[in-house]
């Protein structure tokens, strides 16, 4: 017989995605089977990332869990299907004959602790990094080396994207059980260098309405949203792919902006309607719109979540002339006439500050609308989870609590 | 031979219209045909009308045309084909052997004078009143009795509708020369006396695209728009021609504040997107829906045409509580503190002030936003355009230019 450790300690990264073919809609409310597939472009983790540390121990009475240094319920019901998942799979593992490499109980309860380095406020969805980094975390701590889809679907359905790094697919799959439903990469990060991508924080009054509440209303009732999903969607998918297959930055950057639009035309079709974008965000959509009509050509594409910040993708040839630009139609607000005050506008990868040609301020059009974007994070593609070797990374104390810091 | 006058004049008014079944996009760009029906509610012509005055005389040397006191291009293509067509018409009347009731020669020039009573710069579509008038005047000028559907569509689409009062339907047809695309009437103004019109104007920065460019642009790249056109507007169609004729207002509130919401997002779907609610037209939304769920029931319906401002339409039971909740959500901005100086909040039909309960005023929920909504013009159900007997009324004096007044 084994000798059974005490406490068996595992953190992990994961990355934030943004979808560029939009996920909207289930098919399944319980097991979160979308009504179309997506795909997603894996952000860097330099930038946005969850950490998560997870832990199992005999000692431990119950399942915890610690977001951002707040204990919350274990018992809401996605984590709870995640956990149960996590436990299926490694059951099944165990029984398959596996040596186990973690020889622990699988009735041991656990500890989680998760940390996000971006503010929540910012808007950001964190729910894919989020349940990502759980289910990766979870697979390591119970020697779980299955696919992964499954265990972060049931927690956020575009978490099952963030397991892989680079371009990613999540296939919706066709049968009952959701065996199908699973993300895919469809290129690595180190396949398109160029790429750049920019997050745009808009300044918002209120909290908008929540993804879930809002995709199953769509679902109930937009026509143009089940038009979509069953009409539309396929060939964009094949479209997407083959865009970023052959770094094809025009069509991607007009798909990007195309899908995006269609996803928010489906939200003013749902009824009541649902509208994400605000005043500041239609200013930006413009804004990339006059400077691509500018140059000719698709040099920069928004693309927009359940909120009103914009992702901008565009190449790093491109980057220090659109923040310039940016930055002119929306300057940050200072803080009195104090710039030490005033948080930075650009955080991130470092971008040159250029002149803006007199042209292009003019083909920008508009009067600049002072303080609506708070700032501007640079970023770029990046990879999938990482698990963290260093221990002192935990975020869990060797008693499987939260250490101060955290 | 008849004795020829010298000069044949008319003073007709006709009414704006507001679509609640939404037309966007032609078929043909030059006759002017839908890829889809619409159906309207004509607004009274106490608070809203166009008012022309066109006029034939052997003494006129060329068509002339004066817009609210400024003389306009007469040479504009779409005025040139409402002058053709009519003329047209006038030649096959007399050709069909019918008496000629005004022996004027149809080679005579006309002098066409033309102003609305309500403000351009208030956003309201004026086109579809304009042209409605202008067909209505030069058939009563020229002598044309038959279906002026397509005198008044060449000029602009909407305008057959504005032929008729009441609610109005505008059937795409299905020739290719247009002869069946004509405007009727599905019930009178007299049909639903108890139905209400409020105009909140609301404020805007800038021009808005316009609509032929913008239906264009729809038509050429909006995937929703022609799926919405071919399978959903149809049984649409049906079902608002019931909800009028059962003035059913629960279901005819539900299906106008849908099919607003569907034509926005078509336009979102167009590319480049068209955006022409702002952030007040979505609190304009959010605060029917809250108003409605207060209630339980459907007690007003927004709907918006290209541009921001809301068209609610209600009961006159309701009509006094939601101008309160208006004004206690968008409450008229102040010149200084003196109210005298401040143009009047409420216009048209009288509405009695009413106190707002405060679990109302609870449900409103968000903060009162002062200034963004201008005035609110209260109208109702009216008829369709009239001949006005009094020779005062007209806006060409008797040299056939305009009076000095105009």
């Amino acid at each position: 017989m084994a000798s059974e450790k005490r406490l068996e300690v595992v953190t992990c990264t994961a990355p934030v995605n943004i979808a560029v073919i939009k996920y909207w809609g289930k098919r399944d409310e319980e097991l979160i089977l979308p009504i179309n597939s997506s795909l997603s472009v894996t952000l860097h983790q330099d930038q946005l990332k969850t950490t998560t540390t997870a832990a199992i121990s005999r000692d431990f009475t119950e399942d915890r869990i610690w977001l951002n240094g707040r204990e919350e319920d274990v018992g809401q019901p996605r984590l709870q299907a995640c956990l149960r998942e996590i436990r299926r799979l490694a059951r099944k593992r165990r029984s398959d004959g596996h040596e186990d490499p973690l020889p622990l109980s699988l009735s041991y309860k656990v500890h989680v602790a998760s940390v996000n380095n971006f503010p929540t406020a910012a808007g950001l969805a964190s729910s894919a990094a989020g349940y990502a980094c759980l289910a990766y975390a979870l697979a390591r701590v119970y020697g779980v080396e299955s696919d992964l889809s499954e265990v972060a679907r049931r927690g956020s359905g575009s978490a099952c994207r963030s397991l892989y790094g680079g371009f990613v697919e999540w296939q919706m799959g066709e049968r009952a059980d959701g065996k199908d439903s699973i993300a895919r990469q469809v290129a690595p990060e180190s396949h398109w260098p160029e790429l750049r991508v920019l997050i745009l924080v808009v300044s918002t009054e209120k909290k908008p309405t929540g993804s879930t509440a809002g995709m199953q209303t769509s679902v109930e009732t937009s026509a143009l949203l089940r038009f979509r999903a069953e009409a539309l969607v396929p060939a964009r998918m094949a479209e997407m792919t083959r865009c970023v297959r052959e770094r094809d930055f025009q069509a991607f950057g007009q798909l990007t902006m195309k899908d995006s639009n269609q996803f928010h035309a489906t939200c003013m079709d749902t009824f009541p309607p649902i509208s994400y974008l605000n005043d500041t965000s239609r200013r930006i959509i413009q804004l990339a719109h006059c400077f691509n009509a500018h140059h000719g050509q698709t040099k920069v594409a928004y693309t927009f979540d359940a909120g009103a910040n914009a992702v901008i993708f565009t190449l790093d040839d491109t980057v220090a002339e659109f923040v310039a630009a940016v930055r002119h139609s929306f300057p940050p607000e200072l803080n009195g006439d104090n710039p030490a005050l005033s948080p930075r506008f650009l955080k991130g990868l470092p971008v040159e500050p250029v002149p803006l040609s007199d042209e292009l301020k003019a083909a920008l059009g508009t009067d600049p609308t002072p303080g609506v974007i708070k700032y501007i994070i640079a970023t770029q593609v990046g990879p999938g989870p990482q698990v963290l070797d260093d221990p002192g990374a935990h975020l869990l104390g060797p008693d499987g609590l939260p250490k101060a810091a955290a």
